[in-house]
């Protein structure tokens, strides 16, 4: 059974400025609450270890998300693009913007399709000047990625942003109701607010989910599982938000959850495959 | 075991206008995802075959709602009053108003008790110009509907709006505070506000509930099922929601449901039958 | 194993003033709902069977908490000072204030501390003028008890508030955030706003959850109670919110839930006594 891996920050380059790097003591703390331990990988920042534990879980392709982010570090296109030139094979670039300048975020997007980037990452809540999914100055980017058929991955759950109201999914319904020929897949799944993402996806079938951190029994997990298992089977996404869950013990554990084998294909591999257009 | 339907649109004029008949892909993708598939008399468009459904399924009584919105399409009081007369045994109007006309929507309700029906319909959300449940203009309609001891079905759940702020049930609370004797369920459940509608039925007595097709399967069903087996159990209502649920499959599923026998006759039918006076 | 129960108000002077003593028949009707009956000591109003209850159901410490509210009713810090006076070995207060009174307010907090209150009770929701938690007029308060390392209980959760607006825990997050070294207790756990008020939990190191009344069989039961055996063992807290549940079947009933004894131990002493430093 193929896997795709939809969040992964490797530890390379521009990455290691970023905060899940930078303050190891934050991360190993969520790591914890999530019950599980620090990958060695993570832990000594090492690439080899990575690509040998991608190799070890049974990962095929993991999506590499880089970050323009005030509170939580930054991270290049170019150093994306570098680490996915290294390791062609498995990793798939996804380029983040810089919302604030309207041309400029153009022009990243256009650069970014010349380059291959399968994805364009946008993180309102993370914006060093923090945004809602539907401030106004986003809307001429979702217009062109719906024109161009670019998939936009949202980090929209967990902790983007300076508080809880920036992931109350109101802005996401709007969205994708004023694009609604725009793929928008959400990182961190919306996460907590596990009823309403549902009903959001049940409403708009342009929204994918990917709670990736945010599922090892946390609160609202059944409830994401019922609707993986269900109606959202073609639309559920695979993750491990590395380095926040190591690669392995992640996929080891959405293994043994009571997901019919059909879907578990779907969510593992074809969706995130169909997502990205591979 | 009688058994109340709260929520039916049969396929009879006006009704064959409105968004679910017109746009039968739209209405089938939302059964799919229900795990259910489309009666005989919906595809069909069949009175006959929905009468013959209603007789099979052991439905008794059942509420026929109608619409004035712009999104989901419109039905008149007229053509309402007419299905339930012909049918006199079996349905139960519920009349809608244009709140958009303040002494027109008083005298539509005064019309609608003089011509026997049992409730008044408000689509916050769904009006040609979407309104919230606290809308101020909406307030003169609850103060005659309190006055008159008319029962106030909302729909308020769901696709209810154009986006997901018009069912976040903060408006709903405030409505039932602010006109204790006034009786209002809310149809759709209030649905994906799962914890956040049952708290309000905590603490207002006058809120009823009917999650109608927002159950089956659906984020939240196993709070719905526990306050309804347990605080709520004189104030759950059952409801199909036909045409997106088949009357027949859909009590028929109700049926299988870990509720107990006592609370299962009240939500199939006491509930609903003190609620309309009957 | 030690027990204290977080939350207690005894029926003694002032406290009797208070809506849920002085009228009776709502408080049964919630008492009702969650499947109790009122304990003989509410229903007597007797503070010597009220004793007797507390040390039968092996009870050692309880907070009493009192109450500045409009519409809840109030209790001075006097009374709440003479009961805890006259319970020494049982009884430990928290100090109300009165925030529409800034420089009031902090010289009660400093008579609070003299007086050996060891805990600041807020209750934003439903002071006679309502606040949200995050409103500025309690931010020096907040800075006050930041700076004098006194932990913060807050009524935040159910009926707190003339609407579910204000349990709606986004002012929550940001009074968290902007006093990274205040501990802040919850108490009615921020319900309904569950999968919301445990992510902040998961998030935030300062907050404190008791949900005291609105846990057993309520919606959302089951994520507490996973959080609560989980990454959120160490900042669980029990508590009765008698009168409105009795201390005895109350405890009885949640030594029944299916959590591990070490984390039973801590969500029934360890984890109120650190927070309360003693």
């Amino acid at each position: 059974m193929a896997v795709i891996d939809f969040r992964i920050r490797p530890p390379f380059k521009g990455f290691l400025d970023m905060v899940m790097y930078a303050n190891p003591d934050r991360r190993n703390r969520f790591t914890a609450q999530l019950g599980f331990g620090p990958a060695p990988s993570t832990t000594e920042k090492s690439m080899d270890l990575l690509m040998d534990e991608i190799k070890t879980a049974g990962v095929d392709r993991a999506v590499v998300v880089g970050r323009n982010s005030g509170p939580l570090g930054s991270v290049s296109n170019e150093d994306v693009a570098e680490v996915v030139a290294l390791y062609p094979e498995t990793f798939i670039g996804a380029a983040s913007i810089d919302p604030t300048n309207r041309k400029g975020a153009m022009q990243q997007i256009r650069d970014a399709m010349a380059q291959g980037f399968k994805a364009i990452n946008i993180e309102p809540g993370s914006y060093p000047a923090p945004l809602y999914p539907d401030d106004r100055t986003l809307y001429p980017i979702y217009a062109l990625c719906e024109d161009e058929n670019l998939p936009v991955i949202m980090m929209a759950g967990g902790n983007a942003g300076p508080d809880i109201s920036y992931t109350l999914p109101v802005g996401i319904d709007r969205v994708l109701a004023d694009f609604p020929g725009m793929k928008l897949a959400v990182s961190h799944g919306g996460w907590p607010w596990v009823h309403q993402i549902l009903h959001i996806a049940f409403r708009r079938p342009n929204l994918y989910i990917s709670p990736d951190m945010y599922l090892p029994n946390m609160p609202g997990m059944d409830d994401y599982l019922k609707a993986a298992d269900g109606f959202l089977a073609d639309r559920f996404i695979y993750g491990s938000s590395y380095p926040f869950m190591p690669v392995t013990d992640c996929l080891a554990w959405f293994r043994t959850l009571p997901i019919r084998e059909e879907a578990q294909q779907k969510i593992l591999y074809d969706n995130a495959a169909e997502f990205l257009g591979l």
